[in-house]
């Protein structure tokens, strides 16, 4: 390498669960890829003053500020990373994007279709000033995940007829976990649906190359109400069942069938009609911890992946038969999708992983003047796959259009 | 023993797939376990003189018949077994009662719920004559699945939250399979909803104890036109693609979400509401050769199971935490439903011993003169989920109840 | 089929754990297999009057002997199957083979060497009069191991490098559990060794082709007294702590090192030296039912069995990378052995399907005029394997060649 | 946390695989722990200047060093972290410790027994002045083998019968891959014994809480000679199949059976005798990556391990029966170790978090003045284990003592 690469000075909103793996995505990226431009954790912003100051020196940035804002006045700002909850997104990325900087945004991009379309109108508009934005469904840069894409895109798959989707937890099956911001739906727009749900809606598109179309879906709330305060651990905890109690204004767990539109997009090739998916997301699923899972079944070949195995991809190819038989790939040698840059073979990554091959990409496409993917219009098209969810389960689940299928 | 047991003397029709089941039962049942009653394998009934002989003798049975009706006439005959294809079922199996003659009809108990009601309402009258009737939901009898009925009437598992329930083969997968009676809907009723869809709503209401209220279903009949003829393999096989080609009536695959009612006749009690259930039966999910599915998640324990590892039931205990996960209980243990009968722990069954605990189920329940289960009154409600399913699925997805619910 | 196959009229010893098995496949065999001769279930002989006289009409034989000399001496019984324990067989069997029967004799084949080495002579001698012996080394005949056997004749995993062999079972890990005839080397030969090694070690030498050359062994009897009686469950059960005990003089586990001869018979090809081989039998691996496992290591291709997962062979194609990854072949297709003679794909088989192949490929041998295997002197192989386990164990662990290797 | 915590100086000697996984650990400890010292990278000792600093930018060290006697020598050192090939680590460690720098030694601690005698006394002269010793056995640190080891010290699993520890990998089953170092035995001292042997070993004796006091070996090289150059892939490539050969020194593959010392450190409670232990390395196992694995069979319950499936640890507990089965218990709860410092539930770890925790645990031991584990007597003792199976293995597999047992 000669001479030094371009600096890429970064100004996190939002320090919890999100800004921790962000900030180790950002730290960890120069050390093990080679990258056009050189990452820097100029700034971490947060309302308290004490707790984003203790943030920045834990999470390793080099100031703090008090009000977002200040970031995107800030000269020595080039990006905005956006951690914070869901009601906060569009604000924050039209600001940053109209003021010049790159955005990574958390999913779900919005908490509603209208506002996700305002981002993206501001989004292409960037873009055609070189300023980009990118949001961050980082389960797409799990080596499994992307092997399955490359696998779809090479055409192994063939003409796809089933997508089966779950994102399993069970974080909220005690009845007294607490009421958290994540149980409110004017902070974060839906529940299991637009929390885990999107990720899977997101990857089932994305490696199958074909947006879906349409919906029929139900949602519940097990759990109506719960206590207000307790104590949290990891995303659930235990509250107190004798203390006040609020209501839970989200989805408790989300299923939907759905349609897919046969994949003009897809090298397996467009039959006559796309796949069934089936998708299910739920925090009610006791002993299932973190079972995102994603099963495609082609006619040449299928795939299935469960995150709580994160490091292999099942894959099963008819041309082996009649000794066919799901093969469990260590997605861990060099000709894989980003492993080659870390351990040898057999010696597994974990969930951070995939958001440091999220800032490699976003890195390397912003130094290629590149849009990054997934973009906020890909972003969007989730956005209104849970609209027409949400719309289809309010209607006796009947078959619901996803706008602008 | 003291002194012979009566003999039950069996009449069967039918010898395909199905009657090679069940003749093994009727054999091998007395060889395991001490019957109040002696099975005999006294006719077979099919219409081709030459083919019903060879399969007499081929199957074990004393005499063969080329009409079914000449096993109700029979004095020698106490039951009639009924293996035929589903549009033969009602005519068989209401002569049969009203001549006396217990009955054992495959599943799915008919091809339409009208059918099934005749049915039904002849079994109810011959149940007060001490004639009895039973319907073939052999899965029931898998020990790993009794075994999960067991745990959820104690009461294990609490509230049920979810039912996951995934029938899923792949012998359609091939575009040039062969069109056989199984995918024509006069013989056979439905396509994947009827032939294996029928087995998880069956073992998903029984388990559960609980019956399905009302669902929102996806049909889809993924390949239109099949050759007529060709090599069968299997249930499946390699149909000529230059030849005539016939129209494919039924569904290649059925998804469906589904409500519970809550559980009056559940052990783990009746919370205000039942659980959701997501439901799903294709031949075209290439890999999965015969994966019957079923998860519960409770609020206090969960199980899984798959066919293709059938003699494991997999169980969580949320007790166990922080250091629960899911069991891999090997079913064969003497304390385990049937197994105590068969071979040391850890000598798995196979497919066929549900089929001679079925017997033996029966034999007990006739010499006992109590109405052995699944009745045709419980096979009447899966005929009604299927019908809801179909309704449902031809009326853009919308929710429709399930008749009697 | 035109005219009547002859019979081959069976007379059985013993009527315990192996006997039920026996009958059951002797039974079964002509159902779902064309046979060219009629197995027929002529007398089994046992020394209790009324005990063998109860096992005949449980287990479905014509008639009853008090003693196996009288089996020889009918001359309506053409072989003899021989399922009493390991120091009955000598006698048993060449008396029957001097009387011109064919016989099939539980594993392991005799209590030593010397004996073994007589049975063969009596077994070669036979043979030449068209009178054949085999010996009951039934896990061969599992599907999965079937198929492992011709993928290495095949060559598909060119030369091997690892033999690994394990059965772990845990019946006797209750220090408590009662003192049986397999804990008395007079009656049994040897503890896990024999039980259960022996297994392996003829699977292991069978499917690679190759025989063990040399061995270095440990042996161990954890447990050193137990109750005399005692509640049977199983192999194992329930002793009373409080009652008087006996000496346990056989091994409750086996460990050993061991080398293949490099395998001119091998159609992987001949290295100039075969793999090594880990072996370890034993009854108290805690939670392992019936782990009887086989993994080979080849330069091309690598394979893994569990008969807790019966139905299943894992293959490893290094021409797959490197997008390898061991598969699950459900063992069930038409095209594997023995089970396109069963059911549709993905309808797994159980533990005493083996016995019905292992009765299809005697009567098949024994109606061809051809040598069935595994033969006596193959089983005499396993024998001096065993001996030589035994010798090295005694002395210090020390390298101890095979005798005849 | 009030003040700034006294920072610890690492000066790192090597900068390959070893070299980069220390360094992630170094930069990472204190993003996600709470340390009473905060790390600095301070330098990085490597002989070739361009590389060296080309290694101290790419991997974050402040300053690069071309021999590493100026980090003993610097006094803004304060710990000495050794990542060079075993040939070097009995210089640079005595020399390090007698300059009062606290060490971190890779594995295995050298490469003879009297080499790592002298370390050992090094380290224990050391720790009387209050400067500390520990070796990198860092699979200590993975969270399932450290709940594994929690679970033995609790004494769930009673007193033990059977130590099943394997290390399989394929990154020589190619002849043709090249000539490395780690094939030389005077820079590696041994080759698949030594490399990944010792980590099973050392694992086996930690969470067993016992010593091996015996063992009878087995060593094999099966290819003799390869390729000197050639292309390098992950630990193993592809070399030339025309080019000039070289020998190969070490093993490629190490079996060996052992015996445990029953177990006055084990919670378990000492038995009359140990558990038996079965060992297997080998980098010839066609399919197996880093198939690191270990199984405990206790009276009371048994564990299961295998690193290629990381964050899961199997549990037995008999106390469960007769609905007993191995548990899956994904091993990131916040009651689990170091778990609770990163994700939440079923958010698994990778490979490289075991370095960080063993920083992390290092850092603590030091800050408290308490010596770290483990020691290098504990590596000592796993290198005398190392020594005997040589030494069984030249002598015909006799039964061998470690030396002190």
């Amino acid at each position: 390498m000669s001479g030094l690469p371009r600096p890429l000075r970064v100004g996190m909103v939002g320090y919890a669960f999100m800004g921790a793996a962000h900030s180790q995505a950002w730290r960890t990226a120069p050390r093990f890829f080679d990258l056009p431009m050189a990452p820097a954790m100029a700034a971490v912003a947060g309302r308290d003053p004490a707790r984003v100051a203790e943030a920045a020196e834990k999470l390793g940035w080099q100031s703090a500020e008090t009000d977002w804002r200040r970031l995107i006045e800030r000269d020595d700002i080039d990006l905005v990373d956006i951690c914070s909850p869901g009601d906060t997104h569009e604000e924050i990325a039209i600001a940053a994007l109209e003021a010049g900087k790159h955005v990574l945004c958390e999913k779900p991009l919005a908490n509603s279709v209208a506002e996700a379309e305002r981002m993206t109108a501001a989004a292409d508009a960037a873009a055609s000033r070189g300023v980009f934005a990118m949001c961050g469904f980082s389960y797409r840069r799990t080596p499994a995940l992307s092997l399955a894409k490359r696998l779809v895109d090479e055409g192994a798959l063939g003409p796809l007829r089933h997508v089966r989707a779950q994102y399993l937890q069970d974080w909220l099956t005690d009845e007294n976990a607490p009421l958290t911001w994540r149980l409110d739906k004017s902070k974060s727009g839906s529940g299991s649906l637009g929390d885990i749900g999107a990720h899977v809606i997101d990857a089932a598109q994305w490696i199958s190359g074909q947006n879906i179309t349409g919906v029929s879906a139900l949602l519940e709330t097990f759990v109506k109400e719960r206590p207000v305060g307790g104590d949290f651990v990891g995303l659930g905890g235990h509250g107190g069942a004798e203390g006040p109690k609020g209501a839970v204004t989200v989805d408790d767990a989300a299923v939907f069938s759905a349609r897919f539109d046969g994949g003009a997009r897809s090298a397996g090739g467009a039959g006559p009609s796309g796949p069934i998916g089936v998708f299910e997301a739920t925090r009610f699923a006791l002993g299932r911890k973190n079972a995102m899972r994603l099963e495609l079944n082609g006619s040449k070949a299928s795939l299935a992946f469960d995150f709580e195995d994160m490091n292999s991809l099942w894959f099963y190819d008819a041309a082996d038969e009649p000794n066919a038989g799901f093969r469990k790939i260590q997605v861990t040698e060099p000709e894989h999708p980003y492993t080659g840059h870390w351990w040898p073979v057999g010696h597994g990554l974990g969930y951070e992983h995939a958001f440091t091959h999220q800032a490699v990409d976003l890195i390397e496409a912003i130094a290629a003047g590149k849009q990054p993917a997934p973009s906020f219009a890909d972003a969007l098209q989730v956005q209104r796959v849970l609209e027409a969810v949400e719309a289809s389960a309010a209607d006796e689940s009947r078959w619901t259009k996803v706008e602008g299928a």
